[in-house]
């Protein structure tokens, strides 16, 4: 029999088929958790590639693993099966603007920021900004769904997605959705492929929705001496009528990781501090900031910063993005987690978090999105302690069912991937993940696309600990 | 074997199963076109009930057609194959609003409007507003994925659903997504359904966003001497910078329509009106107005009214309103269109309407949210006459055309139903249609639920006429 190494160096060229150990082992992890080495790697740059690449797998059993710049905290693109990671990250990046749309046409390759700064250019925005937009792809960012802080006024990737090229995971091209606004023409296909994880469809293309470009942004960084108040003046602020694009939390291990990192004039004896932007028309601003600094100070905010110029809120903001490089500095391991609550109950989600910490003696530290209900609790340990990551899992597993009992969700932005699959039943139940598995048999019979995440393999658990 | 209508009346109570001829003649019709007699109605209350139902109709083979309150305007609730159709609209109305949570969860009957209404009390707003707000269910409002004019700003009912509790094709009572704002949780089955025609599921209760209530609007009603005019003021405005609530289109044959039938001090004169919203801060309101003036003066607009109060500005919407009753008197029959284009093709879209008119010698008024890039263009006509409906058919089926020509959609918020099926291979193609199919099917082996929409059967066209 055909080998399909060979194979995929026929449809494709010999040198887009990197087999050396080296390359192998580049492509055999994320930002997540886990190394898995792939038999091949395929670097892809246009839809026909794709099809041959997906039309061969059919033909000779191998998983395929999508990827981007492999920044994905859940596991996407790793090859748990072997087969052949599809790099899509050398597609030749395009990003083509339709202003008089409000819509901008890009190739799987193109980076968020700078799908940002083509349409700035045309005093448009493309509103999704996840922390990684300047590193990860927008073709990841449609795969996992991807937030970010302006999610909670804008919505996430796939509430600015009208249309996809994709490729079936049978290799056949089409497309879904369109350029249009709305789009009532059959099953809603764009939005079910996205935040599919790459298990349903390789996307090649997307045309996103933009919006104008609000005149004016103003930052405000509150100090908290307690975390609940915190997560208190976040529900009350949502319900005062106004709506922040961001709406930021940090605990106060997040700041002085921070700080040790990068000292970026963040309080450092603030128990948790928020990071709130407002943005819109300047009155309506000025207007709204009134408000917000009223319900902080009625909830007890011991200090209030409101940055008096850009480069001020930049630093601010910058700090934000340095919490994750930071926190990665003070242990080995992070294994990070987005579970996310129902907005009222973000103070007793964090309650819950504190309680588990001293439970399972773990160092959890908290950020993340708190206007969306949506926290990225961090656990810092060190993988090779094999008793620290028995209780990390505990730890876990134990968030997670806190997320659920809330009304919540096991993940917020971050994908199921591999290390939340085995808690898919407790969320979904039998049926409703039964409803999901029937898609993905229905569109990938062979199960050769993106194979072993989202839907647990018999007996998988809960695993950070070499066994 | 026994008879599946008994079985109905034995797993329901008797009552709730209407066989007689005057009940199935009410639920033979809906907003759209064609009449197909049920051979039962089931008025349901509970999810168990609809659980009950769908279980029986696998076992007996019968089909089952969820209905709301008969409003659709693309078929979806007829009952083109006999069997039973669903009654949810008997359920009792449950609008629970969570102001702290930003949502209100409902069940399927629950009025749009009476949502509205109820989430305005703290403060506030459920943004959907198709125009059968009070009439309608929210149950076939999910179903279709319903829109209306507020869309242009916020978006369509999609866009406001973060959890389902659905009753499979197969009677298994599940939920989907859930109470947060974020939830990528497995394939977002939340988003296929609404919008699937009720052919995947029958939703049984709604989990909706809310978002703060504008502290203001103002409204602007523009007079234009020329149609293309109209569409270029359209896309001027929406390049500006500026994102109205509301803008929505008229033409003159409409504005005479109106004004026969319920005299609204439209101007009777104009070839075209713009009604335009804007919602906010009201010192932003007041700035964005003078560009938007600006934009239509420079567009040669005829006349700009500016109401004074809030009842004015009703009265103007209120006239908006009035366009499909109203152009419904003129002639027995009224094709209702909702074909969508990209926003920069507004203008090009109008004169193809024109053309069409003309070359076919049919009646078209055109209505919408132009904004949206979705008109409505209605074809008044008499159904009793064959050889003008020979003409009809053929200028839908070119308006058809003509849309997907312009990189647009058969239907942007009224769906496929029963009457755009035949077009759906041309705007899809065979791959994105087969892997609609494949998933109903996945979904619904006995093909029970809702058959005959969307996807054409054997054969199928476009028939306007009694043959």
């Amino acid at each position: 029999m055909k080998n399909w190494i060979d194979e995929l160096k026929r449809v494709l060229t010999p040198k887009q088929v990197l087999t050396e150990l080296a390359d192998r082992h580049s492509y055999s992890f994320d930002a997540s958790f886990g190394e898995y080495l792939p038999e091949a790697v395929v670097q892809v740059k246009n839809k026909y590639e794709v099809a041959s690449v997906l039309k061969a797998a059919n033909e000779f059993h191998f998983p395929v693993y999508p990827r981007g710049k492999g920044t994905c905290l859940s596991g996407g693109p790793l090859p748990v099966h072997g087969g052949a990671v599809l790099d899509l990250s050398q597609w030749p990046e395009q990003i083509d603007v339709r202003p008089e749309d409000l819509t901008v046409v890009v190739s799987p390759s193109a980076l968020p920021a700078n799908i940002n700064q083509a349409a700035e250019e045309y005093g448009l925005m493309y509103a999704p900004d996840p922390s990684s937009a300047h590193v990860a792809t927008i073709g990841g960012n449609l795969a996992e769904n991807s937030g970010g802080p302006r999610g909670l006024k804008y919505g996430v990737t796939k509430d600015f997605v009208l249309g996809l090229e994709i490729v079936t995971p049978e290799g056949e091209i089409t497309r879904t959705g369109g350029q249009t606004i709305k789009n009532v023409t059959g099953f809603d296909l764009t939005k079910l492929i996205v935040g599919s994880e790459g298990t349903l469809a390789v996307i090649t293309e997307a045309t996103l929705k933009l919006l104008p470009k609000p005149p004016a942004v103003q930052t405000l960084m509150v100090s908290f001496k307690d975390i609940r108040s915190a997560g208190q003046a976040v529900s009350k602020t949502l319900t005062s009528g106004i709506l922040p694009s961001k709406m930021e939390f940090m605990d106060q291990a997040c700041i002085r990781a921070v700080e040790n990192f990068q000292p970026s004039g963040l309080p450092i004896d603030a128990e948790a501090i928020l990071i709130i932007e407002l943005d819109g028309h300047p009155d309506a601003i000025a207007a709204e900031l009134e408000v917000v600094e009223k319900i902080m100070m009625e909830l007890g905010a011991s200090e209030t910063i409101v940055p008096g110029n850009p480069e001020e809120a930049a630093r601010i903001w910058h700090a934000r993005k340095q919490v994750s490089p930071a926190i990665a500095q003070i242990k080995p391991t992070k294994v990070s987690e987005d579970a996310t609550v129902p907005r009222s109950k973000i103070p007793e989600m964090m309650e819950r978090l504190q309680a588990i910490k001293e439970k399972y003696k773990v160092e959890i530290v908290v950020f993340g999105h708190a206007g969306d209900g949506n926290l990225h609790p961090n656990i810092l340990c060190d993988k090779r302690d094999q008793e620290e990551m028995a209780r990390v899992e505990s730890a876990v597993e134990e968030i997670f069912l806190a997320a659920i009992k809330l009304g919540g969700t096991l993940s917020g932005e971050h994908g199921i991937g591999t290390m939340k699959a085995p808690f898919m039943e407790v969320e979904l139940g039998k049926v409703g993940l039964d409803m999901m598995k029937r898609m993905k048999e229905s569109w990938d019979p062979n199960n050769i696309l993106n194979p072993g995440k989202i839907f647990t393999e018999q007996g998988q658990r809960l695993v950070l600990r070499n066994e």
